[in-house]
C-alpha cells in the first residue's frame, strides 16, 4: 500500500472565550514511508474530551499545550494499513493519542492492541477506555466510595458523568444526577439514577439538591465547577468528599470565575478535594480493563454515543461538548 | 471553703460582622455546694480562639453554637479549690472546657490533671494544649509533610501558625510565613521561618509567595482564607496538599465571600484540600504530649503570649484576634 498524504486537523489560533471553528484548520500533510518497527495506522474513531480545551492555552500545565499551526491530538482507535513491526499485523486494532488525523505513521511503541472482543474499537474511547477509567479512578481512588453512601454527580450525561453514575449505582451507592435538560434526565433515569436535577430549571440549586438528598450527600464527582460546587459544599456531609474530575463551566472563561464563597465549610464539616488526572492513575488501568469488560459482558454499563462523521466534523463535535450537544461520549467516525 | 458566687462572661447578643463589647455581659452567679463526685475549681487562665467566632452563630456546626444569655465557655486551665473525688486533690491543676468564668463546679471527669513540671499551666491551652495539637494534626496527620518539603503558613505568628512554623522546620521542611506587620515578621525569622511575607505590604501575594518559594510549595496550612489561599493554590506544586485549618479573614463576614477564583487548579495539579478540626483527631493527643514535651525540654519550640487580666478584659482580647492584636498565643490571665 502507498498513501502520499493524509489529513490533519491543527490548531489555527488560541481560543479566547468559546472556541470557534476559526480556531482550526484542516490540512494535508505527507505521509511518510515506514522504518523499521513502525506502523502505518488509519484512524476509524477520535475523541474529543473538555481537556482538550486546557491544551490550547499556551501555559505549563500537565501535558504540554498545542502549537499553533500542529495538529491536535488526543485519544482514537485506528486500524493498521501497514507494520514493519512483529507486534502489529495488517488489520489489528489500536488505541492510541494520534487523534484528529486520519492516518499516521508511528513507532509501534506509540500504539497499543485493543480486543475487539472485549467490546467494540470506539468503546476503547469510551467505557472501557480513558472516560470508563476516569469515573472509575475519581469514585473509588479518589472518592473511595462506598456501599450506602450518596453520591453526587454532575454533567452527569457526559461521557465521564454517564458512566460515574453506573459505577457508583453498581457499588451500591444511591446516585444524584445532575444535567442540562429532560431528555437527558430521562436517560438517568434509566440508567438507575435515584434522583435527577435538571440544573437549567431547578432553580437554587442548593435547595433541588438537598430535596434531592435530604440527608446530604457523601460523595461529590464534580466536573462543572460554579454553583454545582457550591451547592455540594453545602449539601455534603461531614467527612464528604470531592473528586474533582473537571470544571467545564469554567474552561472557556474570559475572566476570573467566582470561587465557591462557601470553601470555609470545608473546615467545619472536615471536607476533603482532590483533584486527579487519569493519566496518573495508568498503572491500574488493567485492573479497570476486567472490572468494565464484565460489567460491559453482562450488559450492567449502557451507553450512549454522540457521533459527528468525517474529520471536517471534529471541531464541531469539539465545540459542542461545551454547549452541552452530546449524550454520552461525543466521537467522530473518521472511517 | 465557701464561695457563694463567681462571675461569667455570658453571650448578650448574636455579633454581626466583627463581635463587640455589646455582645458580651459579665455577670454573676451561683456556685452550687459540691455533690459526691465533683471538684470546685478557681481558673488561672483561659483561651480565646477565632474558631469560637462560629459558635456565636445561631447554626448546626460541629459543636453546638453559644446561647443568648448562657456563659460562653471554652479551654482553661484552673487549680482545684475543693475536691469531693479521689482523683483530684486541692491544688491539682487540671484542664477543661469551663472557660470564660472565674470558678465552677464540675464532675471529676469533666476536668483533666496536667502535669505542671512538662510545661506551664497556660502552655496546656498554648503550645502542648490544642493549640500545638491543632498544629501538629494539619501537619502531620492531614499535610502529611515530608523532609526537604516547602511549607506556607498563613497566620505564622497567631497561636497555631507560629507553633506550625517551627513543628515543620524540626521536621526538615523549608518554611514561608506569612505575617502582618514586621515586628512579627522578626520574630518569625527567629523561630527559624526561610521566608517571611508581610502580606500588609507585600503587593501581590501570588508575586511575593512565588518570590519566597520560587519552586512552588508543596504544603499549605490555611488559617487565613482569600487572597491568601488564592496566592497558595497559584504556587503549590503538582499534587501539593492544603491543610485548611481556619479561615480567620471569613469569619465575621457580613456577605457571602469571594471565593478562590482559580480554585479549577486543583485539577491540573492534581491538588488535595482537606479540612480539619482537631477534635477529630484527639485519639493522638498522648503522642504529640510526648514529642511536645520533648521539644519543649530541649528548648526546641519557642512560644510567646499576649496576656490580658482579668475576666472583664476576655471579650477584648477575643475581639482582638480579629485585628491581630496577638503575637502568638493570647491568653487572658484570671487568677
Amino acid at each position: 500500500m502507498f498513501l502520499e498524504s493524509t489529513r490533519e486537523v491543527r490548531l489555527a489560533s488560541r481560543p479566547t472565550g468559546t472556541p470557534t471553528a476559526a480556531n482550526f484548520e484542516i490540512a494535508s500533510t505527507p505521509v511518510p514511508p515506514l522504518k523499521a518497527g513502525e506502523v502505518l495506522v488509519k484512524n476509524l474513531w477520535m475523541s474529543v474530551d473538555p481537556y482538550m480545551r486546557g491544551r490550547m492555552v499556551d501555559r505549563e500545565s500537565y501535558v504540554p499545550p498545542f502549537q499553533i499551526g500542529k495538529p491536535l491530538d488526543g485519544g482514537a482507535v485506528g486500524e493498521v494499513l501497514e507494520s514493519t513491526s512483529p507486534r502489529f499485523k495488517v488489520g489489528d486494532v489500536v488505541l492510541h493519542q494520534f487523534g484528529w488525523r486520519e492516518h499516521f505513521v508511528a513507532a509501534d511503541t506509540q500504539v497499543h492492541a485493543v480486543d475487539t472482543r472485549l467490546a467494540p474499537p470506539q468503546a476503547w474511547l469510551g467505557a472501557i477506555g480513558m472516560t470508563g477509567m476516569t469515573a472509575w479512578t475519581g469514585l473509588t481512588r479518589i472518592a473511595h466510595i462506598k456501599a450506602g453512601e450518596t453520591v453526587f454527580v454532575s454533567a452527569a450525561s457526559g461521557a465521564v458523568g454517564a458512566i460515574a453514575v453506573q459505577i457508583a449505582k453498581l457499588q451500591g451507592c444511591r446516585v444524584v444526577a445532575s444535567v442540562g435538560n429532560e431528555e437527558k434526565a430521562a436517560w438517568l433515569r434509566e440508567l438507575g439514577a435515584d434522583a435527577v436535577i435538571n440544573y437549567r430549571t431547578a432553580g437554587d440549586l442548593t435547595a433541588a439538591l438537598k430535596a434531592a438528598a435530604p440527608e446530604g450527600i457523601d460523595v461529590y464527582f464534580e466536573n462543572v465547577g460554579g454553583a454545582h460546587l457550591e451547592a455540594a459544599l453545602n449539601v455534603l456531609k461531614p467527612n464528604g468528599r470531592v473528586a474533582v474530575c473537571g470544571m467545564i463551566e469554567q474552561y472557556n472563561a474570559t475572566e476570573a470565575p467566582k470561587g465557591p464563597s462557601n470553601i470555609a465549610l470545608v473546615i467545619m464539616k472536615r471536607l476533603r478535594l482532590e483533584g486527579f488526572i487519569v493519566s496518573d492513575h495508568w498503572g491500574a488501568y488493567p485492573e479497570f480493563v476486567a472490572l468494565m469488560a464484565k460489567w460491559l459482558a453482562e450488559g450492567k454499563i449502557q451507553t450512549r454515543e454522540t457521533i459527528r462523521e468525517g474529520l471536517e466534523a471534529a471541531p464541531d463535535a469539539f465545540i459542542g461538548l461545551f454547549r452541552g450537544e452530546n449524550t454520552g461520549k461525543m466521537l467522530v467516525r473518521l472511517s
